[in-house]
């Protein structure tokens, strides 16, 4: 993906996302098929037992996703998160937190997507998150007698 | 119950949960049956469409759960969030948060709650809440037969 | 809720819910904002340890909020379900359980509620329950701008 | 995977687990890192659109997860599902389910994976699984210190 696209999206979160720069998160790979993000480490994101706060991964993987569905269809920048089910399944050690968000669906109403997210360098995922937004009106999308939503 | 247990939690969460504080979260009743916590109105939470952003919701919902397990067991500091899903209702005005969170079992290993969140003075709730907890391991709670973990 | 819709219901949920007469659901109470069914036991929902079967319940739980929707708007039986998140708590005992739905919000395009499993005659739950409907276009239900979906 | 071991899972599966009898779910490969079962297609698992029904699915994906874990661990036949998260994606064709069962973690007391389902021979998932399943005490799991739970 082009290097233009992930400043658009930059700029658009830094105004938009006020989750985005207080967590200062950065863009990596962003395509229409996986979005790749970057929470770099901050103590201030401690909780008791020394680990990174739920919270803050959620919000990792909620800005991961949206920037995922803004790279497939700029104009959805209405899109609202509807539901997001999130497991912690190790405790993070103190390091950059990377995000990957690939797409399950994306239909005419519903986008529901899964995000890993890793310490860096580690294979084994910190946590897996299932998301559904609620999408804006479009033209892109087409109805089709299979889709559920 | 008394306002020594919360004046006791919110000394806690100020040197624990970085959330609690950056939110401005405030403690209201506070019972080993019910937690009310409330999150002022901040701008500073909202994202596209005016609306309060998902992750703040859910740090709200986070803290206001693990309190409720503070409540019942204060030695249980070391409890972490095993898994939350959230559903999304409606849009929140900018108003104060509102969240209650109510108890659906207090087993050995797991602890399991509900959280609504709602604006101040309405009844229908913005956000609904279930989360899990892993326990650390406690004298209080004996296992039964009956429980699953 | 008087004692004809019931029986439209059960001749409708016999008909078109294979489930429904398979595990042998019989409906109690059904009013727009409570539905009851009750799943008599049967040792053939039976898993080993002797509970009763995860899918069993999510059965359940899917024809009593399919009821609920159904109570409130008598044409949407093409709404299908999109999500549930289902927590187990306890284990069963052999005894017949009784589902309670109830809603947490009836949007234009998304139901979602809340499904709690308890053993008869015991209060605390056996499972709980949050599920989502994608709903068919209605004119009940006009748009709000405060909903999310 | 030998086929004995399919064998053997497949004889205590008829025994414990009457929904897989039932339902006529067929065990294809099964190995410590993917279990896949085909639940062959039958008209009684229809709900109203012609869609098969939910529950039908879930259970799928709870023989699907709990075959992956007593591959891992033969003993575990004590483990019982806490939690199962299910979006349906895409209404099924009349025809074949895959359901394919992978680990996002094998902890010392839960374990936590996902389960996609598709119609055979299509790409795209008709539904995403996501269960915990709380597990019985193991000589195999020894504890690390990054473990959540």
């Amino acid at each position: 993906m082009a290097a233009t696209m992930i400043e658009t999206f930059e700029r658009f979160a830094r105004q938009h996302l006020p989750v985005f720069d207080s967590l200062g998160i950065r863009v990596e790979p962003l395509s229409p098929n996986l979005v790749r993000m970057r929470l770099p480490f901050n103590a201030a994101s401690l909780r008791p037992g020394g680990t990174i706060a739920g919270p803050t991964m959620m919000a990792l993987a909620d800005v991961a996703f949206y920037g995922l569905l803004l790279t497939r269809d700029p104009g959805a920048t209405e899109a609202v998160t509807t539901s997001m089910t999130i497991n912690f399944l190790r405790r993070p050690e103190p390091a950059d937190l990377i995000a990957e968000a690939t797409l399950l669906k994306h239909g005419r109403r519903l986008a529901v997507g899964e995000v890993r997210i890793a310490a860096e360098g580690i294979t084994e995922p910190l946590a897996h998150v299932v998301c559904t937004y609620a999408l804006p009106p479009s033209p892109l999308r087409a109805r089709t007698d299979a889709e559920v939503s």
